[in-house]
Order: C-alpha cells, then structure tokens, then sequence
C-alpha cells in the first residue's frame, strides 16, 4: 500500500466501506457514540483483572498483542466515523483542547498529588 | 500554530504534559483504557435521551457542539496516551484492520440486512 | 430451590463462588466497577444498532431474551459483588436517592420537555 | 418509612416517579440500557487514577463514600426500569446464571490462577 497512511484517508475508507453495504441508516451519532463506547469497554475488558504491573506487560503476548491493537483499530474507527457524520475535525478538537489545558493548569502551580482525570472535565 | 496537525505531534504534546505534571505513575495501560472508556460513555451521555433525528442535528446548538467536541478531544486524547504507552501505531493498526475486513466482508456477498456490529467482533 | 429469592440471599451465593475459588484478591472495588461497566456495555452493544421500536421487540425472539437476560443478571452480580466489598446496602441507597429526587423534583414543577437524565447527576 | 425495602417497591417507585414527569417515551430498553451503561462509567471514574490498595478506602471519606453510594443507586434505578419496560424480573435471572456457573465451573476442577472474567461470558 503506498497510500499514506493518516486520518483523512483512513476515515474516507470507512465511510466508502459503509456506504458500500448501504449502513448508514444505522450510522446515526447517537447509534456511533454507542458502538464507541462499548468498544472502548472490549479494551477494559482485556485489563479489568490484571494488576498495573501486568497491564504494562500485555503486548510481551502476541495474541493478547494482536486483541489490544485489534480493539485499538475498533476504538478509531468508530470515532473517526463519528466525527465524519457530525463535521467535526478531530485532531483541531485535540489541538484546541491541549491549548486550553495548557493555560488552565500551568506546570509551576501543579501539585505532585493532584489527579490526572480532573482536567478531562472542563 | 505553525506545526502540522498531525497524530503525533498530538502526541507528543500530550506526553509532555503528563510528564511535565509527574503523571506517568497514573497513566499505566490499564488505567487509561478505563479513562478513555469513561470519556466515550461521557460522549454516549449527551445522546442518551435523543432520538435518531435529534442525534443528527446537535452540531446546531453551539454549546451541545462544544460539548460534543471536548469529548473527541478527551476520546482521542487517551486513546494516543493508551498507545503511547504500550507502542501501538493506531493508523497502522486501523489501516491492518480495514484491510482484514475488506476481505473478510466483500460487498457483493453482502446482504442489506445486515448489522455492522459485525465486522467489529474479529 | 425454596430458597427465597432475594438480593442478600444471592449477594451471599456470589461471595461464596467467589471465596470458593480464590477470586477475592482480583475483587478489588476498581476492578469490579471496570467489570461492572464492561457487562452494561454488553448490554448496549445488544441494542447499538437497533431502532427504538426493535429495541422495544427485543424479548420477542427466544436468543436475543436469553442474552439480555444474561446480561442483566452480569451486571447485577457485579454490582452486588461492589456493594458487598465496600458494606454498601443498594436497596438503602437507591431509596435514599428517590427520596432526595422526589424532594428536588416535585411534579407539579415539571415541564413535560425535562429530560430525565438531569435526575442522576445530583 | 415502614414499607418494606425491596426491590420490588423501589421498581415501583421508580416507574411512578417517571409516569408523573411523562418520562416514558424517552424510557426505550435502547436508551435505558445506555443510561445504565453511562452511570457504570461515572463509578468507573471514582476509581480510575486509584491504586488496588486506595480503591479499597474509598468509603473512608464521607465525600467519595457519599459518592460512590449515589452511582450505586443510579446504577440500580436504571437496571430496575431497563427490567420494568422488558419484563424481566433480574432477581431470577441471577440465580438462574449462578445455578449455571456453579454446574458449569465446579470447585475441585479450579485452579488457582483463572480470572473471574471468564464466568460472564457465557
């Protein structure tokens, strides 16, 4: 394949696969934020008992290898899908955000305790 | 903001941050993955009590829009933190599948009855 | 069975199958949430595709009951397995919640266009 | 309150509080089970930067433990009205899958090092 490999083309693939077996009727966003999030659940799935010393070890197997990057694939697409039903750029949603964290939470004033999660909630 | 809006240098944006923040510790696979999952069912949560037709039109209201696209970016965030940390290549891993299902699924075997669900579950 | 069939009989049930086989060390309360939210995601993943009027129709066919059955009874094993780890009683607290909801959202307030979803965050 | 706590009356409760507010049209198994599946996640995020050791004194703080409780019932609350709208009573449909798991995984053929995932996925 000499295609490059990025986003735009990756997501015009998908939207020619779907439109080929005629799914967009059930493409809706709400029917695509679901199917994202249950694959994101798959991906807990592969985790949920492990300790954090083993979850950093889960690609040393190459089936358990071959699921992670399988689901990771799943994770995309249905995002990509998503964003190209709404109009939405990803990577300028991604590049805006990081801008606004960057102002919100400045490295001098960041305490060594506090949680990463809290700057997902803006 | 000359750099390129690529997948990477998001990336290493976001790597930077986190470890400007002392972060790593937080950010083993398993815990990401239940992050980013948390994130999409916040995506699912603006849908949740719409109908197919309300999903389609959530881009007009500027403040659900905004909504809608802070949830890409935290979806997309974790997502590359979650393949930083384990090595994975997300294009490469999402291209390898596209192909896997391009074979998989041929179109002219393809029934208009069928559910897309179905190619996810490899 | 005369056993009645009531959720402390089955939360003792569940315990016992757990501590038969050595599962209490993976049954930490982080890793019984991830698992809790893994089960309700399969549950989605049932409906992802499906209009609102199939969804209603889904008890209709013999398999797909059986598997929103099982589904069902995962996430509530779980979620009894949680309350069961940290001594919380889920009867006590959903009828504290309906309490709270019954006081902040009195009906004759209530607009028909609410959504419902507004009740949980509280 | 002298009523009884059961789930039962808290089911009834529940499809009493929604019926007074006209919930019901919003109410499909569909959404039902996405509602469901995004207040699992909200209890996933209480716990998601959390090592195994801290995920297990959450309710040492009257905050967190206030918390955790309110997800737990809005986990319950939307399991009971998924139930409700399908006809499924949860109660037999979990001991019908633990009499399953108990003749499908007996004790004596155990061994120590099987993960409690592999239960669900029957």
């Amino acid at each position: 394949m000499t295609e490059p490999l990025d986003l735009a083309r990756l997501q015009h693939r998908l939207a020619e696969f779907a439109a080929a077996r005629n799914w967009q009727p059930h493409h809706t966003p709400k029917n695509l934020a679901a199917a994202l999030s249950v694959e994101a659940s798959e991906l807990v799935e592969i985790f949920q008992w492990l300790t954090p010393e083993e979850s950093a070890r889960v690609m040393a197997d190459p089936g358990t290898a071959h699921r992670v990057e399988d689901e990771v694939a799943d994770v995309l697409a249905y995002l990509l899908q998503f964003c190209g039903t709404l109009g939405i750029d990803p990577l300028a949603a991604l590049a805006a955000k990081i801008d606004r964290n960057e102002r919100r939470f400045p490295v001098a004033g960041d305490k060594g305790g506090d949680e990463p999660g809290q700057l997902t909630d803006s």
